[in-house]
């Protein structure tokens, strides 16, 4: 299966998380997953795709219908406990940018 | 050393390029040192986080100064023979998406 999201027409958003973690995974991989499960259940969520290898690093971009839609999700309750362990515990440095889809081009052999 | 790109104030362009690799190298992690090192020698380049996984999975997220600086790298002549291997090659899918980030947030711990 595919891990490339089939995003609509743009424009649509997109919110690009490159982060470089602490050592150990400290419940990581756990959290993760469930704020991916969390994410789906948010209205003008469009998808994610994730790469994380194994020195920490990782890039998490997900899709969004609008600006609203982000900021939902950016206020979601379980999402902000998580954010602010992020800080504490998880990240040792992290950049979030969010950015417009102008345009795009799929690609299957 | 931190891989994470430190861009300038938005606005800027990113361009996220998502992809699923067919098996084996075949000369692509060569290949792809070249082409960071060639999109630093390109007017407007402001940097590149890449995170690459041992099942073929990998974003690379590029940072540019415009939409002609990305057109002036996307018609540069190597990068060319590149693309046109990538679609042969390399790749069994990807998406490439064009997009303005509007705004960005850093942390370090």
């Amino acid at each position: 299966m595919s891990k490339i999201s089939k995003t609509p027409q743009p424009p649509y958003y997109a919110v690009i998380f490159t982060s470089e973690r602490t050592e150990g995974d400290k419940g990581y991989g756990q959290m993760a997953d469930k704020m991916v499960e969390l994410a789906f259940q948010q209205p003008g969520f469009w998808g994610v795709e994730s790469v994380r290898d194994n020195t920490g690093l990782e890039i998490t971009v997900s899709y969004w219908e609008s600006l609203e839609a982000i900021k939902n999700w950016k206020e979601n309750a379980l999402h902000k406990v998580v954010q602010d362990k992020g800080k504490t515990v998880w990240y040792k440095r992290f950049a979030l940018r969010v950015s417009k889809v102008e345009r795009d081009n799929f690609f299957e052999m």
